[in-house]
């Protein structure tokens, strides 16, 4: 069995996005099993006329609530029995739970699994990496994309050799082209940090690094792992949201306040749908944090329950491929630390 | 007369761009007398059949070519009789000439002009400041946009100041709302540069400081002016091309080869066309280098006429609206330097 626990509160469509899609997932995979944390009388109440496996799904409580802009800290110290931190905790003291996934608080997310958690031997500083659509059919990961504001060269080529290992185990794309995110393409392009970055991904074999790359090229499909630091990161993926749910809104608008006939109408508003789906990172997964000595995979606050349902077959995949040990393998092949 | 040098070499489509670009603009403005600098006999040849004033029109002559790559400190060096560093030591060394347009090597341009024209009183570091298109019909700036991929508080607000008066001054925005690309809106996100940058921009009255922006959230038309590091800058206005450029190509694609009757596909092509020219920043213009003692215009490498037109209309208005002394004068305010 490989046990997920699913964190009930904390997003837009909670808790039913959480229970719709950990009962879609277990209908999916055979030896998954779930963990629902939260209010167990609400969690009945939501799982009421669902069909699914009781053998393999379980809740355990945990009532408190995290409220907004609530610190991260004060979430670890005082919310010990919030369906976070409760999760954490499980997944920290319990050896047969692979991972968690959560839509709540990113900050608090973060902090909890680095403090309670820890990381994979080796790794300095875990890093989320979620994935976009590219225009070719294709996927593009960015890591990191938040988790760590200030980052060295160091921190980077750690990014690309778990973000490489990522894309290859858990989706199976053989030797994933990685380039480093810059102002320009030239090797000497952007500060210090990236100059060092380069010449290191460069020396580094067991990734396929191609340069760098210009965030415009981003969705041109032409890579299939960008490395940054969490605060430019940020800005790709938001931006690109951000850019495509703007002009998509807006084509539309346009054709339908001058379309004089309806001929057609009915096909138009069904391919916009499926633009927007297209272009709806959720759709992709959740953004995987990578590094962690469990699985963590955190869904955007908005998830609904088929997003859900992709971060929990994220956490399954990453854990049946076995990527946390494998980077454990790798990493140590070029870090000198202290057993 | 407003006399603009424009540096007819170096981008995609020269010189019959800048050329064209510039026998428009003396149509259009009376009082602005144009140096257009390059290989006097090519310059000639693109001239000829077209009409324009030729009491306000100068050729000067500057046959040396900058490769690609070239590094900038080379070009400012060996390059004295290039047509872009002929156009910095004149605009250095003419007290009447105004400012320059160039779509050549942005770090030549850049170096060029801080080693030869220099900073206006006060100013730290000159900056970027591009223009994107919003949905709601109007702009937003960004600076700085790549001229400076480290920065600190200081700078930040000192581009938060230069950026605004541009806003207000060229493009009559009253107040223009300023906000702090960050990761998220709350004040404490990010990192100390950001926090320290948050806390100055708080306190400086001549900027209407809304708080922090996400990236998502840069075409909703909420806010005039974004400021950001020269990195993170350069992202999001590449990224809000990339996506806006790939977006359009499927969309388009994914209507047309679904299409079954001709009825409308006209009327699409003309309007995804319009689409594109709205998505293009081009058509706003180029990016003004902000914090020059002299007026600098760097257009896209891939500027046709129109843009170069729009450079142009730009670096007139800068002069003419008294932007540097503004400049001066507000940031005098709020920085101790030595005379």
């Amino acid at each position: 069995m490989i046990k997920i626990i699913v964190d009930c509160f904390g997003g837009d469509h909670c808790p039913q996005a959480p229970v719709e899609g950990a009962v879609k997932a277990l209908a999916s995979f055979p030896d998954l099993y779930v963990i629902l944390t939260g209010d167990e009388e609400i969690l009945r109440g939501e799982l009421q006329g669902k069909s699914y496996d009781s053998s393999r799904l379980e809740i355990v409580h945990a009532p408190q609530v995290i409220s907004c802009n609530e610190k991260p800290t004060d979430v670890i110290r005082l919310k010990r029995n919030s369906s976070m931190m409760k999760a954490i905790m499980m997944l920290r003291d319990s050896d047969d739970i692979a991972g968690m996934v959560s839509v709540g608080s990113t900050g608090a997310l973060v902090t909890g699994a680095l403090v309670r958690i820890g990381r994979i031997r080796g790794v300095i500083r875990p890093a989320f990496c979620p994935l976009l659509p590219t225009v070719k059919g294709g996927i593009v990961g960015v890591c990191d994309s938040g988790a760590n504001v200030d980052v060295t060269a160091a921190h980077l080529r750690q990014f690309a050799i778990m973000g490489s290992l990522y894309m290859e185990n858990v989706y199976g794309i053989e030797k994933p082209r990685v380039a480093l995110l810059n102002v320009g393409v030239e090797p000497e392009k952007g500060d210090e940090i990236r100059r060092e970055a380069y010449s290191l991904l460069k020396d580094t074999d067991c990734v396929s690094f191609v340069g760098n790359m210009e965030s415009r090229d981003l969705l041109a499909g032409n890579y299939d792992l960008v490395v940054c630091d969490g605060f430019s990161g940020n800005v790709l993926v938001k931006t690109t949201e951000g850019t495509a749910i703007e002009l998509l809104k807006k084509v539309k608008k346009d054709i339908f306040s001058r379309i004089l006939y309806k001929f057609g109408a009915l096909f138009l508003l069904k391919m916009f749908k499926e633009e927007k789906e297209f272009f709806d990172y959720q759709n992709y997964g959740g953004s995987v944090l990578l590094g962690t000595s469990k699985v963590v995979v955190k869904g955007h606050g908005s998830s609904k329950a088929r997003a859900i349902e992709k971060c929990i077959e994220q956490a399954y995949r990453m854990e049946t491929s076995g990527l946390s040990s494998k980077i454990e393998e790798q990493i140590a092949r070029y870090e000198h630390f202290e057993e």
